[in-house]
């Protein structure tokens, strides 16, 4: 275990958060709100403690796979404990468990709240917020290996532990360059998004935040309606940009290079889409007794089901009160999640496919035990360590939804909110059902239950292992 | 495909299903009820049919894997086909569908009902439910290994089609000669129940029919209030049987022979007491406001988990009306049901266990990337294909499971009613929570919601694939 490069690189991430900080700074002087104190206070604290951390080089700047899950999921957790403090400084949030749940959904691109009335809160802190959807979404490594003077061959294992989906392939041979790419893509559709919704009449203010929240999947509104309130032109493309974003960044970059092909060949793209369609198709059908119109039942079930699948969590109507089917479908969508490689959280369509593929795949040993079969995903052959890797993926990820289950029944509420409150926490997605339904929030909940969610928060972004791996022992020994 | 054994052999299984239907006309005889005649008949048409179906015996005995499978699956619709019949005929169950639910629910040991009233049946009638549970418990295809002429060396492909569990090992060479020592503890444990029942003052009909109930891990009750109105003494008898019956069986013959040190290797029958013994101290402790003593407490606590992890399904108390964390345990352990190679249904705590090793095995590998581990299970290397079984195994669940749910939505009941409606029958358990817990039934369901649920329980019984594999088109290929 190489311990002085855990404290380097560590200490980066708290330099990058300080200087992310900065950001809300700038809000709280525009409005003149008071808030900017508690940002510049933390921002400065991030500052020294960052540099006091980095100040010694390590000597051996090597580092192997579960240094890479252990330095990823220290820094989220450390980017979450410093990133509380300006809503307990500010006194917008007294309660620093409920401070750290926030902006951890933040962060993991949750968008769950412990706020009854989210207008109370100042410009600074709503800007904080969304915006750390937008810091989480595409990652902070992914960001600091663009800016960050580390040179080693084993910056892979930072963006592996850090990237979702069941195998991560590098764009471009070096991981920089894909970097860069990745963020630059990012970077040109959240501005896109926010020149539309400024055309669609959209306030400044509210198009960057919901931009922000939107590019991240992450789902935090500034209004206590979510996105109700807003022109039906903004919704729609709110939707449109929900689903884009759930999108693997891949087809993006193929789609702008010279194999445009790559990208149709995309087997996950093309289900996530299919998946979309089909669900819009069978709730809209499911609720079209609720709207006015046929197009409005269109449109509230394309949006919810943008907003589920790609785990964002915005809502345009309360979908605890449509009938039972509609709801149901959009707790499986919940699941399933947005594509690999986006910004989305959940399963990942293409964990869906290798997992109906090695079903297919059994089913024909069955029939034929002696013949024996390859998987093939993209047209390409499908390594035999990514299927075991998906398989013990869903396990670990039903046993840890069950634990968390267990675990906040000691709150008494009833079990279609405990169901969904850890379905909408561990898929990073944001509301649930009942008491968790796009019109409640956390904020019922006991510290322990909060600490259970904070937990499957990060659980859920990081993909499970790099902070199961914090637990193991054996990853802490020295070699 | 080898169509002439598939006839020759349901044939058969016609037969025996005649000659098993003599026992409830016995009871109609004894009782002097006119449903006797129901019973009579339905032998006769079993008789007639079976018979015409053996008269050509097949030229080719040999059959493969694919064979075996589409055999067990296609002989249990059958059974539920013509077993359904005497309800109809008596007019006891005028709903076609509603018997077939009714007795395949008996069959495949769920226990689950769409009576209002159960008492209002006749004695004839309620033997045949309890005994079909009897029937189906320990399997038709091990009952028929013994006694049918077969001698190819393909008989194992029915047993391991038909017996639960990731691995079906023969104890003793012979096929037929593990068939025989498996059904003969079976016999003997379910006579020892009925005496003791007897003793415990309990009336013999009831005491039959609930030993069969018990044995089968069934679940069938005779009474509306199910089991709550015997004896502390009989409950406790039950619970005791319940546990017995939903160890694996190979422990029993272990502990009969001379190894016994092997039944004691048996990890999978450790863990089995670890989480019953873990379920029922939580679930004492969350419930003991609700009884007048402690005792007492544990005794309800002790039956309900006894009933739901061996799958059974009967119920001493409502406990749909017990505090949150209660009814989550007991809904956990649905899941996780009994020992492989016993009576009970659900997942298996074998497939558990491997499922925990592979997470562990996963953690390792993150950490250690180039090390190989091997998985080890009562000391022994756990084959390749197995725990990849076990993977495709639950993934196949999961998809079956989610697909149940979404199409009972359209009967618009609740997300807890559906879930564990599904829970109930996939893992052949019998009642759920709210309107189809224990002082519930399956009444209120449409026809399609009936016919997903018969499919549900012959897929839980015989573990998805023989049932899935009906819906393969290579599997019906002239080879």
């Amino acid at each position: 275990m190489n311990y002085s490069i855990i404290r380097y690189i560590i200490g980066w991430v708290l330099v990058l958060e300080a200087i992310f900080m900065l950001m809300p700074c700038l809000v709280a002087l525009i409005y003149q709100e008071k808030s900017g104190v508690a940002f510049i206070t933390t921002a400065a604290i991030c500052a020294v403690i960052g540099l006091l951390m980095i100040g010694k080089k390590p000597k051996n700047k090597n580092y192997y796979a579960r240094e890479g899950f252990v330095i990823v999921s220290l820094s989220w957790i450390v980017m979450g404990l410093f990133g509380a403090l300006p809503f307990v400084l500010s006194g917008e949030i007294p309660s620093y468990v409920d401070a750290l749940f926030e902006i951890v959904s933040g962060f993991t691109t949750t968008g769950a709240s412990i706020l009854n009335d989210v207008e109370a809160l100042s410009h600074a802190c709503l800007f904080w917020r969304s915006f750390s959807h937008w810091i989480g979404g595409m990652g902070v490594f992914v960001f600091l290996l663009i800016v960050l003077p580390l040179t080693g061959g084993s910056n892979m294992h930072l963006m592996r532990a850090e990237s979702p989906g069941p195998s991560v392939g590098k764009l471009v041979p070096k991981v920089r360059e894909t970097a860069k790419i990745l963020y630059l893509i990012y970077i040109v559709m959240t501005i896109i998004e926010m020149i539309i919704l400024l055309v669609g009449g959209m306030p400044v203010f509210d198009a960057i935040t919901l931009s922000f929240g939107t590019a991240g999947t992450g789902g935090f509104g500034i209004k206590n309606s979510s996105i109700a309130d807003y022109s039906v032109f903004c919704q729609a493309v709110i939707t449109v940009f929900m689903i884009l974003f759930g999108v693997n960044f891949n087809f993006y970059y193929y789609l702008l290079g010279k194999n445009k092909g790559n990208a149709f060949k995309m087997e996950e793209v093309r289900w996530y889409f299919i998946i979309i369609l089909a669900s819009i198709g069978l709730i809209t059908f499911n609720i079209r007794g609720q709207f006015e119109s046929l197009p409005m039942a269109f449109h509230h079930a394309a949006f919810q089901v943008g907003s589920v699948i790609t785990t964002t969590g915005y809502a345009t109507s309360d979908f605890n009160l449509w009938p039972q089917m509609s709801k149901t479908i959009l707790v499986l969508i919940m699941f399933i999640g947005a594509c690999a490689g986006s910004t989305g959280g959940g399963i990942k369509v293409s964990r869906i496919l290798i997992m109906f593929k090695t079903i297919g795949q059994e089913i024909k040993t069955l029939i034929h035990p002696r013949s024996v079969h390859t998987m093939k995903l993209d047209d390409k052959a499908v390594d035999k360590s990514v299927v075991r890797g998906v398989g013990a993926f869903l396990m670990t990820y039903a046993v840890i939804f069950c634990a968390s289950l267990l675990l906040i029944t000691l709150d008494g509420k009833d079990l279609v909110t405990n169901f969904t409150a850890v379905t909408a926490t561990i898929n990073n997605i944001g509301p649930g059902l009942m008491d968790v339904g796009p019109t409640g929030n956390f904020a019922g909940f006991s510290v322990l239950s909060k600490c259970v969610f904070i937990f499957n928060m990060l659980a859920g972004r990081l993909e499970l292992y790099p902070v199961l791996l914090l637990f193991t022992p054996a990853v802490w020994r020295k070699n």
